[in-house]
C-alpha cells in the first residue's frame, strides 16, 4: 500500500549542537521509498547514516550558528504487509531463537522486563500460546492504561506507567514490549507515520517475534498495524527518538501528515485484529 | 479475648548504639495488658516511652558495651473487638473527617498514594461504598501479590510491590494502605502479635476509618483480624518498626509466640469476613 | 519582629471536593498572630482545625458547587527568635532524645533517609558535631543542587533530586531533612511566609534538633531564617501542603506577600549564618 | 600478552530452560584465542553464536532434563593492547562520531544517563577534555562509592548506586558509563577475565570512545586495564551477562581463574594510569 508522508520540524539552536534525526522511513523488502525530499533550512552539509542491521536512517546535523533550523521531509512510501491467521504462526520456543532475536528479550532503558516476571506470569501465565499472550497484553494495556496527552516525560519508564496507569503511545509501546519480554516473547519498539492519526504526530508501536514473523501491535488502538510506515526499529525509545540531541535544542513547531493513497483504504477493526495478525513482508 | 504472648530477641552490638524497641502492646479501652514482664540482659537502665496520641509503647535502649543483648518480653493481654455488620457502618465523606483522620490520607514513606490515584480509580472506582472498596482492595492484593518470604527489604515500597508483585506482610499492609488512601479512605499501619501465625513472627496489618470505626484488615489472610494483639499504630512501617536502630545493630535470633487463651477460639473464615468487620472496642 | 502577610488563592472546582488549606501561621510562644482576616468567596461555612501537637492550623473547605473559590488571608504576626552561638548549643546524642524528637529521625514520603546512610557518612561523617554537619549539609545542597523553577513536581523525592540535581525550595528542604536524618540529626519540614521572597511565593525550609533547640535552615539561601513566619511543621511536604485536595481542584491564581514591618530590618548574610544559629523562642 | 583462563559453573535445572552463556573471550585483531576447550556435562548438543557486530560469543544451552549441569571452559588467550599518551588521543566532537559510536551515547537499562546531565555538568563540566573528564569520573567513582560485596542485585541501576553509594564491579562500570554518556562521551560495558582478581570472579569494566580509540577503564581499581581478557561488549550488563536465563536456573558453584603467563607481568599502578591510557590494538 502507498502512503504520502510529510513532516516539518522547527528547532531553535542557541549554542552549537549536534543532533540526530530519525524521520526517514526504513527501506528494505517490506517497505520502499518511492520518492523523497529532505530540506534543511538554512542549507548546510549534514551526514546521512543507515544502520546496517536495522536499516534505520538518521540525519546527523551539526548546527554551529544560533537560530531557527527548519526541517521538511516528504516522501511517498510503499509498504508490503502480510495478513496472517493464527494457523500460519506456529508456536516457537526460546531455544529456536537466533541471537538477534534473543537480544530482543533483554531489558532496556524504558522496559525493565527483568522486574516484571511475576506480574506477567500472574496476568498472562495461563493465557496460552505466545500469540494469545501478546493479544491479551495489548488488550490489558488498552483497558488498564489511560491515554493522556502530556502525562509522561522523556524519562518515564514502564515502572512508572504501571504505577501511574497513564501515558502516551510511547508508554503503551514500552509496556507491550516489557510484558512480552517478561514472558520470553521477543519484542521491539518502532516509530512510524500512521495513517490519519488524530491528533497528527509521529507514532510509536511495537513488534513481537512470533511464529517466525515480526508481528505489529498498537496497544493504543489509534492506528491499524497495516497502515503504519516504519521509521526506526530499536529496543525502546532510547534507540529511535525522532530527535536525539547531544546538547541543548528546543522544538518550536512540529507538523506531521500521513495519508494512505489508496482511496478505499479503511483501518482494520479491533474485531478483525482478534483473528488476523499483521507482519512485514 | 485473652492472649498469651512472648517474644525473645538477641542483638549483637559492636559499637555504642541507641535503639528503640516497639514490642509491648498498646494499652487503652480496646486492649488491656493484664500482666507483663520485660527482661533485658545484661541488666541496665533504659527508657520507656508511651506516645500520647497513639498509645504506642517504646523501650529506648542505649548499648554502650559491645556484646550480645537478650530481650525477653512476655505478657497476658485482653482485647475487646467489635463485630460489625455492613449496616452498622454508615458511609462517610472526607468532609466528615477530623484532622487526625485526615492525616491518614497523606502519602508516607512506603505508601506513595499520591501516585496511585489513577490505578485505584480504574480498579475500584466503580466498586461502591468505601467498605466495599476496602474489601475489594484486600481481595485484589491477596489475588495479585504473592507472599514470598525474603522477597522484599526494609526499603521496599508499594511502587516496588506493584511492579514486582510479591512481598511479605509488611508489603501487603502497605499496599492496602496506599490503595485506600488513593480512594480517600483513611488508612494506617499496625504491627501486632497474631494468634498461631505460621511461621511464628511479628505481624503487620492495616486499619481503615470507615463508618466511624477503625476496621482491621489482613490482606495476607494469615491471621484473623479478631486475633491480633496490637503493638504499634502508625502511618507505615517507618513509624512502628519492631526495632529502629540509630546505628549498627545485628539481629541474631528472634522468637515470637502468640496464643489465644480461650480453648475454643477459632479464626474467622474468609467467608465470614465478607459480611462482618472487626474493629476495636 | 513583626510581619505583614497576605495570600490570595483562586481555585476552580468542577466536581464537589473537600480541601485542606494550611496558610494561617502557627500560634504559640514563638509566634503570635496579632490580627488576621480569612475571607472565602463565595461565603460558606467551613471548619478550622488546630493540630494539638504541632499547632498547625488548617481550614477544611468542602465545595459542593462548581465555580471559582477565592481565598484571601491577611495577618500581622509577631515572631520571637533566638540568635544562638555555637557555644550555646551543646552536643547531644540520640540517647538524649525524647520520643517526639526521635520520630523526626524516621524516613518519610519525600525524605528516604533510610537509603542515604552511606552517602551521608561519606560526605559528612568526618565533619564533626551535628551543628557542623548541619551547616555542611546546607552548604553542600546550595553548591550541588540548582534552583530551577518548575524542575520538580509534587511527587519528586530526594532520590530524584540527588540524581537530577535540581529543584525548588521544597526539594532543598527535603534534601536537608533526609541528609540530617541519615546522620541521626532530627529534622523536620516547615512552610512559611518569607520576607521579600523573590519571586513572591510560599516558602519551605527545614529545622534540626540540635543542642536542645529547633534550629532553622534555608538551603536555598533565598530567605534568612530570622525572617520567616511559620505556617506548618511536619515530616515533609506531605504533612503541610499549602493545599491538600481530596479530589480534583485547579489553582488558577496565587499571590503571596510578606513584609517585615521593622523599617530597618535586613537579612542575615551567609557569613553571619556561619557563626550564628536561629531558633524559635 | 598471554593469559590462561579457566571458569567452572554448576547450574541446577528443575524445569526445562534455555540459557545463554557468555564466557568465551571475543576474537578479533585485539585478542586471539590460541586454544580453548568447552565442556558441558552431561554432554548434549548446544548452539554457539557469534555476534557479527561485537564479536561476542554465546553458548545457547537448552536443558530439558532436571539435574545439575557442569560447564567447564579453559583457554589460552593473547591480547594486544596499546599504551597511549594523552598526546596520542586528539580531542573529538560528537559531530565526528559514526552511528555505532553515537549509539553508545544512548541511555540503557542500568545507565539512565538521560537523568544525569545536570549532575555530570556540575561535577565535571569544568574539568576539560573528554579524556580529563573520563579520568575524573573514574577518580570520583572510586572515591564516592564503596565496593561492598553483595550490596547490589541484578536490578540495581545507577540511580540506585548514586543514592546508596555502594556496589560491585558491575555497578562501578555502570556509573562510569552513565556519567560519560551524560557528558557526550560514548561509553560501553565489558565483561572479562582479570589477572589475579581477588576474590576471583568474572569482572566488569567500561570503555570510552576518546581520540579514536576505545579506552579501557576500571573504576574499582581491582584490575589493571592491560590485564583483562575481554568476553563481551555491550551497552550495559543487560547485553553481556555471564548467564542469561530464560526460565528458572540456579547457580550452585562458580570458579574463575585468570593468570598472565608472562612471569614478570605486573599491574600498572594508579599513578601510571594518570598519564597512560590502555586501548585495544
Amino acid at each position: 500500500m502507498k502512503f504520502k508522508i510529510l513532516s516539518e520540524l522547527d528547532y531553535t539552536v542557541t549554542l552549537p549542537v549536534t543532533f540526530l534525526l530519525n524521520i526517514r522511513p526504513q527501506t528494505g523488502p517490506q517497505q520502499t521509498v518511492l520518492e523523497e525530499k529532505f530540506t534543511l533550512m538554512p542549507e548546510m552539509p549534514h551526514v546521512a547514516h543507515t544502520d546496517a542491521v536495522t536499516g534505520n536512517r538518521f540525519d546527523q546535523i551539526t548546527a554551529q550558528i544560533p537560530g531557527v533550523y527548519h526541517i521538511r521531509y516528504e516522501a511517498t512510501v510503499e509498504t508490503q504487509v502480510l495478513k496472517l491467521t493464527d494457523q500460519e504462526l506456529p508456536e516457537m520456543d526460546v531455544s529456536d531463537f537466533k541471537l538477534d532475536v534473543l537480544s530482543c528479550l533483554y531489558p532496556s532503558r524504558y522496559c525493565q522486563s527483568d522486574r516484571l516476571g511475576n506480574l506477567a506470569m500472574k496476568l498472562f501465565g495461563e493465557t496460552g500460546s505466545p500469540l494469545k499472550q501478546a493479544r491479551a497484553i495489548v488488550e490489558w494495556i488498552s483497558t488498564h492504561i489511560d491515554y493522556v496527552s502530556g502525562s509522561s516525560t522523556s524519562t518515564t519508564s514502564v515502572v512508572d506507567s504501571l504505577v501511574e496507569r497513564q501515558g502516551v503511545c510511547r508508554d503503551f509501546a514500552h509496556l507491550g514490549i516489557a510484558l512480552c519480554r517478561a514472558l520470553n516473547i521477543p519484542a521491539r519498539y518502532f516509530t512510524g507515520y500512521a495513517h490519519d492519526l488524530n491528533p497528527p504526530d509521529f507514532h510509536a508501536c511495537f513488534e513481537t517475534w512470533i511464529g517466525g514473523h515480526w508481528l505489529l501491535w498498537d496497544a493504543t488502538g489509534l492506528s491499524s498495524p497495516d497502515s503504519v510506515v516504519h521509521i526506526g526499529t530499536g529496543r525502546d525509545a532510547a534507540d529511535v527518538s525522532v530527535c536525539t540531541s547531544f546538547g541543548s535544542l528546543r522544538l518550536d513547531r512540529q507538523s506531521v501528515v500521513c495519508k494512505a493513497l489508496s482511496p478505499d483504504y479503511r483501518k482494520l477493526t479491533q474485531e478483525e485484529l482478534q483473528s488476523i495478525c499483521i507482519a512485514h513482508a
